[in-house]
């Protein structure tokens, strides 16, 4: 920092870089809002004062307050590039992000992770990689390879990445499996997920160094969170949205433990309603202080994970910031970050450079799938897995027949295995076809999901060695986001996969399915056997609750 | 950390070392009370639950809190070594301190400052000390040594301190005085002393990388601080006590940025009252919620000085923490530091292990002065020294004549150069004697006032080449406390000193003053020309304001 120039510039005594003219500072520190000009030098701010600048912008009628931290979350979920999720995301906002890479990490390991990092380089934002910790999510899974402590450390080093990504095997950290221990080695900083975990198994975890939490599902869930030294992140992703909810739990004297994260969104949620941004305009819709939603939005988050001088607009502190039309920021008219203009009305001022996609192609490895494969006789003594709108979570039920229920499998894709698991489904209802996808949280086998087994066949073949999401009506492919990175992401640019995106939504809109639910994104996460209660992945039905199979098959 | 220990004593597999049962828990994090069982595993705590351990304490009826940290302190304050005053203040609660060796290093520069580390050894507590940024205060001083950035540099990395102590130097930070801005390099954690500054220049002084202040004096200064990134210290000295006021500064929004500090506080204050158990009271008597106020005093300065998971009761953080009978910590039963009991009903169970003080005696050297010395024509043009009842801040007004006034008189002490200061002084109505002293802030030059030149130089002469404070009446040196170490500190026990010091303030109570003064405190802070308005030094009157002499003589 070049300290004498700050110095002279807060002083008034030289020019300012940029000066944010008569405008209105949205004070997180002391919870107030500040009237004057909002002067920068370098990357950081020099003050809010009476500042002239050598570019000075009329910030009159305008918010200015800092940008916004997702705590949270996997590009991948998107189903773009990173580099193509930040064209969208840092224009409204958000200039700061802990990523997981977890998904592409389970099909291509190090050189999943190697690519996001090449993806996003030089991209005005903080982009914190995490290590993913659990690859597979839990020794049950076959997922594209395996990190073990050793290989966690040795990429985490290698790549320089943050911190360590959320821990998902909580039985394995309250069990004291050494491979897990050693992995929470790797870093200080420690991103949790622990559903539902409480009590005397919460304080294990907690004591092992895990200090976040983004699976609450409820008030009481997030308060002893709070109290037992986590940082709770109110999520509010595509599938699972947790803020109306979370939200309740916050109060002026807790608040500055909550964080928001988005964790999975998809992208017509991210380019329609934004993210972060989104979760203060809910938040405040649920009667919350502008000041504090935007608050736990950027201060909240740097504090949690130890980052110096961030968050707030005020002297010496790094100068990432927004100029708003209003005050929960949901007409973003201009993003700074360390100081430079880096978008305005919506659109990113800044060039990507896209990293090369041949490694982390052709990643989906099964053999051709027959309409055999795709039955599994119906057992009443076996049970049924129930799924339900807004939520990953589940239920086994039993149920008399298969009238009414779906047939879902699980096929392994990355090595050829053969090996498919199989159960009913109860609550998606589709009829007449068979919907089939790469994208299966966290080991990315291919989902396939329908009411017969010859459209259920035919999706999974369609799918191809790059791997999607197809839709089959009738013996007929209707539609087919190509996902070419890792059979998660497109590697086209996002305008042309959110197109490729609503074709398949139009797609999808000629099957005949409950409407209440978004089927590829919640079939995404039904084999998903670190979130409660049963899930299926590629040997048969697995339940959270009891951590074993259900049954094989 | 022994990861699995830990979890295995979290989970209730294992026995705890330390539980205390049935109790009632102070979360500062969720800003509840909790009922339960404290566990306690090696240096941290398990958690809060259902619990057995090898040790079991009752605690029905009990609060458990974190055990609380004073921000900014200077052990020399009170007189004693600094293991003597931690074996008063541990048993009260407080087991973090960041202590600014700032009145030794004034005096015997290096070799006071290793004195103090060596002192404290071994103490169980989180002594962080500070490396002194202003010796002497300001170049217009003349202390025992002259610490330009290179020494600050040296000192701070061959000692190892935690920051830089408070730079009083504002006018050299807001001036880029390289020298002052050279040791801004030398620590990321760097205290502030910015009294009455605002606007520009205080933000100048903020983006300097200034990030503590304690040394607001109205609500209104303390919410300007907070708004621009300081954290505040709610100081409760023994002169200036600002918490009355400065506690309606705090809301529940911007409590997090407040924290509790002594700065200075006399031995009958420690022993009598307490340090910040002593401001939690006082907080609370002005209407604040114990929780917070116990919150201040205890996870806001770990989060401000970056001490991670340290400050309040949950699984992982340090078992730093106190069993009192109240909720606002005035009966502390039982204090524990890294999960050992270290002092019990007041007392401490540790020993400690005094630094040799050979090198830091003996410290005074002047040429003997006379009553002649003492004399100082009055001239109503120069201006008087006004000062106030509880505080340090002085006014210069103008007076026709010498009547009700005492003289002053600063003596350079260090090289015996006979640089003498003089003023007259109202306020302090000191009739038929004179009193006397070698602390002095902060060059801790003699200062000496008195209503007849005779009794000045008595009392100045008494000090002895060691120093102390000494009260003269009638040409009668009635009382006098020997400091040994630097001219500022008893190398007595505390008992034995306290004992001093109260026949002291016997031999002061014979004198004829203004009661509504602590004479020998307020004495030592009219020579500190970084407090407004007028201060007296070696050279003359000085005003903190214009920075420049008044007069010279």
């Amino acid at each position: 920092m070049d300290r004498k120039r700050i110095i002279d510039v807060a002083a008034g005594r030289e020019k300012a870089d940029v000066v944010i003219k008569n405008t209105t500072v949205v004070d997180v520190l002391g919870g107030s809002l500040i009237k004057g000009d909002v002067a920068v030098c370098g990357d950081k701010f020099a003050g809010v004062g009476s500042y002239s600048g050598v570019t000075e912008i009329d910030g009159t009628g305008r918010y200015v307050m800092p940008s916004f931290y997702d705590a949270h979350l996997h590009f991948e979920s998107v189903m773009v590039r990173p580099s193509e999720y930040l064209k969208i995301s840092v224009p409204k906002g958000v200039t700061a992000y802990n990523a997981d890479p977890h998904e592409i990490a389970n099909v291509c390991g190090e050189k999943g992770i190697r690519f996001m990092l090449d993806d996003v380089r030089g991209i005005p934002a903080d982009i914190r990689f995490m290590m993913p910790s659990c690859v597979p999510a839990a020794p049950e899974d076959h997922s594209g390879c395996v990190l073990g402590a050793a290989d966690v450390k040795r990429i985490a080093d290698s790549c320089g990445l943050f911190g360590l990504g959320e821990m998902m095997n909580f039985p394995g950290v309250v069990g004291c499996d050494p491979d897990v221990l050693a992995k929470l080695d790797v870093r200080p900083v420690i991103d949790g997920h622990a559903p539902g975990v409480s009590g005397n198994p919460l304080n294990a975890y907690i004591a092992a160094g895990v200090s976040t939490d983004h699976e609450c599902e409820s008030v009481e869930e997030a308060l002893e969170k709070v109290s037992k030294g986590m940082y709770v992140l109110i999520r509010e992703g595509s599938q699972t949205r947790n803020l109306r909810t979370l939200i309740k739990a916050v109060n002026k004297t807790n608040l500055r433990r909550f964080l928001f994260c988005t964790d999975d969104r998809n992208i017509e949620d991210l380019v329609g309603l934004g993210t972060i941004g989104n979760a203060v305009r809910l938040a405040v819709e649920c009667g919350m202080d502008p000041i504090d939603a935007i608050t736990i939005a950027s201060l909240n988050a740097n504090e949690a994970y130890g980052i110096k001088n961030t968050g707030a607009v005020a002297p010496g502190w790094t100068a990432d910031f927004l100029v708003c039309a209003d005050i929960t920021a949901q007409r973003v008219e201009k993003v700074f970050y360390h100081g430079a203009l880096v978008a305005e009305n919506g659109q990113p001022l800044f060039s990507v450079s896209p990293a090369d996609v041949s490694g982390v192609t052709g990643t989906v490895h099964i053999k051709p799938v027959t309409a055999k494969d795709m039955t599994f006789p119906f057992d009443p003594a076996r049970p049924v897995m129930r799924v339900f709108p807004g939520t990953v979570v589940t239920e086994a039920v039993k149920a008399d027949g298969p009238e009414g229920l779906n047939l879902m499998c699980c096929i392994e894709r990355h090595d050829a295995s053969g090996d498919i698991g199989h159960c009913y489904v109860d609550g998606f209802r589709l009829r007449g076809g068979a919907v089939a996808q790469t994208v299966g949280h966290d080991s990315h086998n291919i989902t396939v999901l329908g009411d017969n087994p010859e459209d259920m066949a035919l999706a999974v073949n369609s799918l191809g060695s790059d791997g999607g999401l197809v839709v089959v009506k009738n013996g007929r492919l209707i539609g087919k986001l190509p996902l070419e990175i890792a059979g998660l992401m497109s590697s086209a640019p996002a305008s042309e996969a959110l197109a490729a995106r609503e074709k398949l939504t139009e797609a999808l809109a000629e099957m005949d399915y409950n409407r209440d639910i978004e089927p590829f994104m919640l079939l995404s996460f039904l084999t998903l056997i670190v979130i409660p209660d049963v899930k299926l992945n590629h040997k048969g039905l697995f339940s959270v609750s009891k951590w074993d199979y259900l049954y094989r098959g």
